[in-house]
């Protein structure tokens, strides 16, 4: 999508065929800088210490770690190394194994002196497959919009309610929730974006208002806990977030808080629609809320906050008093009984597990790259 | 409750006998600053830019606000004014009107120059009765607590999660939803607090996180998003939280977000529960959604925090895109539906017009001081 008009991606392989350059999305929506990885390691810190985010990106940035590895040392051992290192850096988005499996596959049938090659045509091939599934679902989540514009009363702009980053900053390009709502806006629909700022990191208003207002599409900050007010009143006519990880059985399982906002929609008759990749779904897991491992980060991401103070300068506040424990779990799981449908690549299916294995199911052992 | 060790009230008359001082809560948890209120529009302005909040405190300093103004000039016309000065400061918390109701009945009856004492004493009146009611709220809520700390199958703390700040810098001493828990600390009932933030003021951060310390209360900090997942792994025994209006029927309006925490509650079968004195209950409101007026606040609180910064110094931080639009209800409205049982100075309460008027019946007309 564009950045001051220009198109940009959130990964990109650099000049000289090998490093890749990523937003160091920490310092978006104040500064936009990209960063080099070079190796190994620095692919493993761009996700632990969150540089990229976002389930798909988090696969991608995988994909072209291992590349990194391969370009450093092509053998078994590398290999082996670089998916368990990979594999530790994020607990809850499945896309990052998904990734790493499907290098992995991909690399051990090719000999070590083939395998950086291997290793960049499969991420670059990666790459481009997340672009073309997130452009198909906002081609799909386009028809959700359209019908609930269409059959809606009120007048005005459709409202859409969104939840931390789904958008192009989160994957390659065009976004999961996001893209449907950049579809829509292309065709000249006319809608608002309620953005949940999304704390503790603040995603929704870093990223998401930022990528908003790159576009021209008119939204309003709100803080997390707006939403629920809003959906008592009738002032928003549907709510789209991405995921992390979908069950088998159609449980969402996304940024903390996703849960509190998909009660609200349930109990207000909002509409309430997951957008991801065929890469999100663990068919492994059935039950979401007991079998998905949830991220707990650092205490100071609670206690602290970064922004810009009045001399322009990036600066970090202290929140609460001095030695205040905090609790910061990353994620939480939205049960499918409360999801109105999930959007994919493939096309909408109901949050269950009939939905999701019918349109899966013609390519469904086939459909991994 | 005590600040250092040392007991303290959020409001007190000065020495001079006539003027006020009060916490400037702003400035909490970094610092412990007294504000002195002289005048009829330092009064107001100590309500509007929420020096001080908390429903019930906010009906006390009004009715301090009204001395204040018969202090100056105790004519008809200065008490008219008065009135009107005040009520417009803040719309949703009914205590306020409750106050000045009492204040204006209490002193039109009184000639101009026995008005300035009658004030003050009646002033005084009302912050010992506030004192007095959230003791007992204390009281009724032990019960409360001890019985839910009985019937539970887990070991370990009776754990608790508190939206926004109901202690006693809510009122005059003791608080409503805290109350109970400073009781049950104090009879050495094994507990800890879930202390949300409370975005975009943060008074759970700022305010809650702290009284709690002053009093070696266990508690973890947690952003607005987490009390879902919480709720769904078992991690919460209850919820407690104040309000700012609640109707006949047992409708609470409270601190924005308190509605999304009352779903999670009953969608995972954790007893919700608003604790409240007297003057916070509106009888002539039935319908809380769609009656009570919900304050809309500046942007800027959504857009910028304030914070202490490496140096020590408070400072704000700007968070979003420069000329991000933002959205800010202060309050929702929880249905009673959604309410377990509503505890006030005079026992605990379904939340119901028949839960309310049986535990007021037989005092109603009367009990208006």
């Amino acid at each position: 999508m564009k950045v001051d008009g220009q198109h940009m991606r959130s990964i990109e392989l650099a000049g000289d065929g090998w490093s890749c350059n990523v937003i160091d999305q920490r310092l978006l929506p104040h500064r936009i800088e990209w960063a080099s990885l070079e190796t190994l390691a620095e692919a493993c810190t761009a996700i632990s210490e969150m540089w990229v985010r976002g389930a798909p990106l988090i696969g991608i940035t995988a994909a072209y770690g291992v590349a990194l590895a391969m370009h450093a040392d092509p053998s078994d051992a590398s290999l082996d190394c670089a998916y368990r290192e990979l594999a530790a850096t994020r607990p809850t988005a499945i896309n990052l194994l998904w990734a790493l499996d499907l290098m992995r596959t991909t690399l051990e049938s090719v000999e070590p002196r083939a395998r950086e090659q291997a290793a960049y045509e499969q991420a670059a091939k990666m790459a481009e497959q997340d672009v073309r599934s997130c452009e198909a679902i906002g081609e799909h989540g386009l028809g959700v919009l359209q019908e609930i514009a269409e059959q809606r009363d009120s007048a005005g702009p459709l409202r859409i309610l969104t939840h931390c980053n789904a958008g192009w900053l989160a994957t390659v390009d065009w976004g999961t929730a996001l893209a449907p709502i950049y579809k829509a806006h292309a065709l000249g629909i006319d809608l608002m974006v309620y953005v949940d700022e999304t704390r503790p990191r603040n995603q929704g208003a870093s990223l998401t208002a930022w990528e908003l207002a790159q576009e021209g599409i008119p939204h309003a900050l709100i803080v997390d806990n707006v939403g629920g007010h809003l959906m008592q009143h009738g002032m928003v006519d549907l709510c789209i977030v991405g995921s992390d990880r979908t069950t088998a059985t159609g449980d969402v399982c996304n940024k903390i808080g996703t849960y509190l906002k998909a009660l609200a929609a349930y109990d207000n008759d909002v509409p309430f629609f997951a957008a991801l990749p065929f890469s999100t779904i663990d068919w492994s897991v059935r039950d979401g809320v007991q079998e998905i491992p949830i991220e707990e980060r650092a205490q100071r991401e609670v206690t602290h906050i970064r922004g810009v103070n009045s001399r322009g300068e990036l600066d970090e506040l202290s929140l609460a008093p001095q030695h205040t424990r905090a609790l910061n779990f990353g994620f939480d799981v939205t049960p499918a009984r409360l999801v109105t449908k999930i959007i994919t690549e493939r096309g909408v299916a109901e949050a269950s597990e009939q939905g999701l294995s019918e349109l899966y199911k013609l390519a469904r052992g086939a459909h991994t790259s």
